[in-house]
Order: structure tokens, then C-alpha cells, then sequence
């Protein structure tokens, strides 16, 4: 075939899909519902009006694909967070696993309470205490090393109410509304006060977020060649804790992009909601609200754990949208509806 | 329309869109040269040679669309970073402009070399000195004032030799490098020694790379509010330096995989280099060697700037592609062939 008809041609078939496919696509949208675990109401409606306005290129609220950027709190957010996040029962899990190995911590704390399962203690340890718990069982790995250990805790730990792989905890309604965004041009990212690197290896398995896409707090690694082998260590020193108002501080460093929805679920997220709010234009802020004590659990302004108080207040006054998670989610876990 | 039926017709059109779309892939692949500022040669066959071994499918060596991670140095590599850094340029024009609030920079250093002109004083400040130059230049203001200072400072400030907007002193080489790559799946990130703020405001236009694929040197900055309004002030303190073994640990840090192919053009870029090389699977590392004085600058072992020895001896070791730019690239910047 002559170049130039070879071109004609090719431009013309695709055009013709680029038409076909778009025909095909309206009435996938028309058929089926993107959010069906939500409730009919205030909140569903809600999240489909923004997302209309923003997608819809004869609006004033338009906003063009690249800055469609989304921002996820993890905790409480996208996964539960009782009876105590995760990622400190993962620490007290490495805590027993590495005993053996320094004889020591039967007499000191906080790992003598972790040992002899004395919770009291351990609160006692205070901040200082878990930062020492982390430290002891987060740092002097490669980070490959680390991955693998993450990965063979969430395939053999479960969790002390649901008997489950923590990672099946996760949010079907949340699960949902991730892909619905991402059906509509956003890019969705996690932005959590936890490990970065405990987040990566599972987070994309599950959420379809890649770990390019994952933010949250880190220790120092370092780069080494060992017998010549380049490796980064994970150093027992922090890097950046990404909650409260480092939350803005850690979107900045990573996307360079204000996100124009941000979804959260305590006063951790109080900044991040914040930041959102005050670009330009169409703006989403969402707080789940933790009240179905049945089917997970109810807690908000009097909790240590994902405490949500000032978050609550500057909800009413900013019209953000808040989610009863008894009243507005038909299953809370993917294992319900399997 | 019956659902079922609609179901099956509107599979069937997806089918042969893909097919029609994949017959006329072939055809544009075979059409286009993907790489016309390359010369032929084996410099351009080693690029052509990797990004067919990873994307065939049929070959051991494939490598799925999501693990295509691709990571560029930016001066000397994306554009030129002769007579000296062009952030240090910005720099030196910022303490200009800011004089007249400062009249204790008349006889302070490393700020009176700078208003004198004085490069031999100003190279005798060492880095401490540029550190205070920086700190002096590059903090003190909100996030989005500083990206609207660079971008005014791009708009008006010339190249002392090209006379040209230094973001137009870029290697079309490697911008069609760029394309070609993402065109075959890949995601282009940028790992540089430079500022992250300085780069972000006009690397997307300019490269096609977005401010979430930035990676860079960074000062602090601090959530705040002002009136009420959130902002992230830039503080005068160091954050962390993306250069030599910090790369692989910014490219952790930010994106969490491991690049399957890094390009960069001084001994700055070895570590990256050398972590890429040490995944698994097939790899791809390319160094650019300033070699051409008439047509840009010529450099390497004895350079300050963009110093390259060490990254020549390992190349040579390690299989790494070299580009002799005088012999491998026809043009060197976009204006050239405009």
C-alpha cells in the first residue's frame, strides 16, 4: 500500500473505533451501577455529583484528566484500624518472631510487655515505646528483605475478631470508589501516617494502587554495595512521619499537585482535607465515619485510635461529606458478597 | 436492545477495534521512525534493541507495561547544564533582584561575589556558600510563590551563549527519546540533583513528564495557616540531597520499584546506574558524553560540572550504551530543526 493511503486508511479505522468505542462506553456507563455497595442518599449522590462536574467537559467545573489527582488516608480509611492499627500488630508479631534473638527484651520495655501480651504496658511505653518497637522491627533489613517480610506476615497473620487476612479487611464500598474515580481519569493515591514500605508490597493487589502512587511515613534507608551488589538498608531513623499537617507536607514532596478529593477518616486527615479545600475550583472532601459497631466497629471523638473530633466540626461548617457507615454501606468487607 | 445481545454485540465491536487497532500499531511501528534526531549506528540500535525486548510479549525477556519504569538525570542529560548548573543561574539572578532588601549582602559573601560578578570569589565560597545562596533564594516564600518565581525567571532570563530560554537548551534526541519510550509503555521519571520545586513548574510542558514523576533535591517546608488559608511555606533547611548514592534512595522513596532503565551523563548518576543494573531481568543503562564543543559543550573526566570518569569505566565493564553526542545525535536542541 502507497504511505500516503496507508495513512488515510489507518487514520480512518481509527476513527472508527475511537467512535465505536465510545458508543460502547456510553452505554457501559448507562448500564452499570459503579457504586453498588453504596446506599441511595445524601453521600452517594454526593460523590457522583462531583465526579460529573468535574468530568463533564461543557461545565464551568471541568478539570482536565492530569489534575484529577486523589488522595486516600489507609487506616480506618481503606482498611479497619481496630483493635489497633495493623501495622503495630504486625510490630508485636516481628517482636515474638525475633526474641530468640536478643535474649534482652524478656527484661526491657516496651518488648518485656509485648512478650508477655501485657497491653496495659505497652500503652504505658507511650510514643517513645512504639517508636522503639518499630525500630527494632522495621529497620536493619534491605528493603527487599522487608517487602518479604510484610508480605509473609499478611499471608499468615489474622485478624483477633474477623479471623481473616488483614488485607481482606478492606472496604468494598472504598474498594469501589477508587475504581469508579480511576473510570473517570483520576489517579488515585494513598496518603497515610503508615509505613510507606509496609504499605507497597499489597496495597496494589488490593487497591489497584501502584506503590509509585503510595505515600506515607518513612525511616532512612541508605545505599550499599555489598560484595559489590548494590542494596538500600533501612537505617533505625526516621525520615518523615506523614500525619496531621505533614500530610500536605508529604502530598507536596511526592505529587507536586494539589488533589482536588481527599478522602479520610480521622483529625490525622484533618490537614490533608484542608490542603484539598482550598485550591481552586470543584473541590471533594469525604471523612468515613466509623458508627456500625455490629459489622466492624463505632468510634469517633473520644477514641485514641483514629480519633475524629475537629474533623466532624469542620465537615458541617466546609460541606464535606460524611459517611455512617451503618446507614450508607450495604457490605462492609469484599468477603461479604463473595 | 436485549442486555444479553448488547452485551455480546458490544464485545464483539471491542474485538475488533483491538484487532483493527493492533494491525494498524504494527503498521505506524514500521511506518515511523521513532528516533529521527538519532544517527544509525549502535548507540540508537542498543535503545531499539531493549524497549523491543521488553515489550514482545513472545520473549523471556518481557516486561509488563507497569514495571516499565525509566529514570532521568536531568542536567547534562535532559538539557545543558554548561557554563554552570542553570539553578545556580536562577540563583545568582534571584540575590540580583532581592539586593535591594538586603543592603548587609554588600559586603556579606558569598552574596557580594555574586553582585560584584566576582565568579572566582564566588567559587571560593565552596558549597557552603551556595548553600546560603540557595537558603537565601530559595526558601522564606510559599510553594506556589516560588513556582511562579521560576517560571517568570524562565520566561525572562537568556543562556549567556544561546541566548535562548534555558528550558528551550533541552536534547531533542532525548525527548524523542521520551516519547518513544511512554509510547511503548513505559512511565518517564525524572531523578536529578536539582531542585524539585525548580523543575516541576516547567518539566511537563517541556518534557511530558508530570510533577508527581519528579524527583529531586528539596528543602523543607511546613504546613500553615494564614488567615485561615492552608499554605507550605519553604524553610531554610536541607531536606534531602538526589544526588550520587541518594538516587536510588529518592527513587525508593518515591517510587518504589526499581527502574529497568536509567539515563544520566556524570559520575552523580553512577549509584543510579548501578541500582538499576543490579534488578533482575533485562536492563538498560545509558550515559550521555558531552563530546561536541561546536554544537554544545565538551566534558567529562576533569569537569566540576557534570564531572563523568568513574561512569566511563563502568560503562565499559558493565555494557552500558554511551552516546557520543557529536557522532550519535544529528541535532542537538528542538530549535534547531524548527
Amino acid at each position: 500500500m502507497d504511505i500516503q493511503i496507508r495513512s488515510i486508511v489507518n487514520s480512518s479505522i481509527y476513527l472508527l473505533c475511537g467512535l465505536l468505542m465510545f458508543a460502547v462506553s456510553l452505554n457501559v456507563v448507562a448500564d452499570a451501577d459503579p457504586l453498588p455497595s453504596w446506599n441511595q442518599g445524601a453521600t452517594r449522590a454526593s460523590i457522583i455529583e462531583f465526579v460529573s462536574a468535574v468530568t463533564d467537559k461543557s461545565k464551568a467545573t471541568y478539570v482536565p484528566p492530569a489534575e484529577r489527582i486523589a488522595t486516600f488516608d489507609n487506616d480506618g480509611t481503606l482498611w479497619s484500624e481496630r483493635p489497633v492499627y495493623f501495622q503495630l500488630l504486625f510490630a508485636i508479631d516481628r517482636v515474638k518472631a525475633l526474641a530468640p534473638k536478643h535474649p534482652e527484651w524478656k527484661i526491657t520495655q516496651p518488648f518485656k510487655a509485648v512478650l508477655e501480651n501485657d497491653m496495659d504496658a505497652l500503652a504505658d511505653a507511650g510514643e517513645e515505646g512504639l517508636l522503639k518497637l518499630v525500630m527494632a522491627t522495621h529497620a536493619g533489613n534491605t528493603t527487599e528483605e522487608f517487602a518479604r517480610i510484610v508480605k509473609d506476615w499478611l499471608a499468615n497473620a489474622r485478624h483477633p475478631r474477623f479471623k481473616r487476612p488483614y488485607n481482606e479487611l478492606v472496604f468494598q464500598p472504598m474498594l469501589e470508589l477508587l475504581d469508579y474515580l480511576r473510570a473517570n481519569g483520576f489517579k488515585t493515591f494513598i496518603v497515610s501516617g503508615g509505613g510507606i514500605e509496609f504499605m507497597r508490597p499489597w496495597v496494589e493487589q488490593v487497591y489497584g494502587i501502584p506503590p509509585e502512587q503510595v505515600i506515607g511515613s518513612s525511616i532512612k534507608t541508605t545505599f550499599e554495595l555489598r560484595e559489590g551488589k548494590p542494596v538500600l538498608v533501612r537505617l533505625p531513623e526516621i525520615n518523615f512521619i506523614d500525619d496531621k499537617a505533614g500530610k500536605p507536607v508529604g502530598i507536596n514532596q511526592h505529587i507536586g499537585r494539589r488533589p482536588i478529593a481527599a478522602f479520610g477518616n480521622s483529625d490525622g486527615d484533618l490537614q490533608m482535607l484542608q490542603w484539598t479545600a482550598a485550591g481552586n475550583g470543584k473541590r471533594f472532601m469525604l471523612l468515613v465515619h466509623h458508627t456500625d459497631e455490629q459489622r466492624e466497629y463505632a468510634y469517633d471523638k473520644d477514641s485514641h485510635i483514629g480519633k475524629l473530633d475537629k474533623g466532624l466540626t469542620e465537615a458541617a461548617t466546609g460541606n464535606w461529606t460524611v459517611v455512617d457507615m451503618k446507614k450508607d454501606w450495604k457490605v462492609i468487607y469484599p468477603f461479604e458478597i463473595r
